[in-house]
C-alpha cells in the first residue's frame, strides 16, 4: 500500500483528550495490514542506518517501536510511565500539551554507545520526545533521531528537539 | 535464535508489582532483536491459521502483538486501559490479580465474523484475557485463541478461559 492510502485511514476525533483538541486517531491504521506496514516501512526508511535500538514510548510508541523492531531487526527498549517498569535505572520529568508527565528507563536496556532511535506516534510539544532523548543518553547511549507518524506544526516540538534529526510523515 | 535461549534472557524481579510477587520482566528479551524475533515466531506457531487481528492488550501486549501484526500480516487493535481511546464502541471491567481494571475496544476496529488472537505478555488469573475475549465477541469477532509468553500457573486463568485455545511458550 502508498503512505499517501495508509495515512488516509487516520481517524480524526475533535474534542479529545480534551476540548478544542482535534485527535488523530492512528487506530485504522493499525486495523489495516497493508497500512501497518507501508507506515512502519516508512519509518524505517528515514532511520539512521547505523542505529541498533528503538527507544518506544508508552503506550502507542510501543505499537510502532515494536514493529520496527520486529521487522527491522532492532532491539526494542520501552520508555514508560512510572510504576510500570520492575527495574528502573533514569527517571526524566517534563512538561506536555495537557500536564505534566515522567518517563523510565528499564535497567540494563542501553549499552554505553549504543545507537538508538527514539519512536512515538506523533510529535507536538516535544516534551515527551526530549524526555525520551535525555534518558537515553543518560544511559550513555546515542540518540540517531527522532521519528513519528504525526508532526502537529506551531507546537515547538522542533525547537525543542534542535540539533536532533526529527522525521516525521505527516506534518500537519 | 532457539526459543529456550530467548526466553532464558527473562530477568526475575523479586516483591513486585507487590511484596511476595516474583515479578518475570520481558524487557531484556525485547532488548535483543534476536530473541524478540525468536518469542514472537514461537506465538505465531500456535496461531490459529484463519487468524485475521491480533487483539493486543495494553501495554506489554502491543509490544508481542505490533511485531506479530508487522511480522505476519494481522491487523492490530490495541485493547486500552479507560480513556485513552478516542472513540470506543465496547468496555468491560474485570478483577485482576492486584484488583480491578478495566479494558476498551476501539471502535470500528473489528469486523463481524473477523477472526481474532488476544496476546498479552502474561497469562495470570485470566481476567484480562477473558475481558479481551468478551470485547472481541461484543464485537461481533471470533477468537481464535489466546497467546501468551508466560503462564503462572495455580491462579485459575485457564479454568476461565475454558473452552479458548489457549498458549503460552513458558509455563511457571
Amino acid at each position: 500500500m502508498k503512505l499517501d492510502r495508509a495515512l488516509g485511514l487516520l481517524r480524526e476525533v475533535p474534542d479529545f483528550p480534551l476540548p478544542g483538541v482535534l485527535f488523530r486517531d492512528l487506530t485504522p491504521v493499525l486495523a489495516d495490514p497493508d497500512a501497518l506496514r507501508a507506515v512502519v516501512d516508512a519509518l524505517q526508511d528515514k532511520i539512521h542506518p547505523d542505529t541498533q535500538v528503538v527507544a518506544a514510548i508508552e503506550a502507542r510508541g510501543f505499537l510502532l517501536g515494536a514493529a520496527l523492531g520486529y521487522g527491522w531487526r532492532y532491539g526494542v527498549v520501552p520508555l514508560r510511565k512510572p510504576g510500570k517498569l520492575p527495574a528502573v535505572t533514569h527517571r526524566v520529568s517534563y512538561a506536555l500539551e495537557y500536564g505534566t508527565a515522567t518517563l523510565e528507563l528499564p535497567a540494563d536496556s542501553i549499552s554505553a554507545g549504543q545507537k538508538v532511535v527514539v519512536v512515538d506516534d506523533v510529535l507536538a510539544t516535544g516534551g515527551t520526545a526530549a524526555a525520551a532523548c535525555e534518558l537515553v543518553e543518560r544511559a550513555g547511549g546515542v540518540v540517531t533521531g527522532v521519528s513519528v507518524v504525526l508532526e502537529i506544526q506551531g507546537l515547538g516540538g522542533r525547537d525543542l528537539l534542535a540539533g536532533r534529526d526529527v522525521n516525521a510523515l505527516l506534518t500537519l
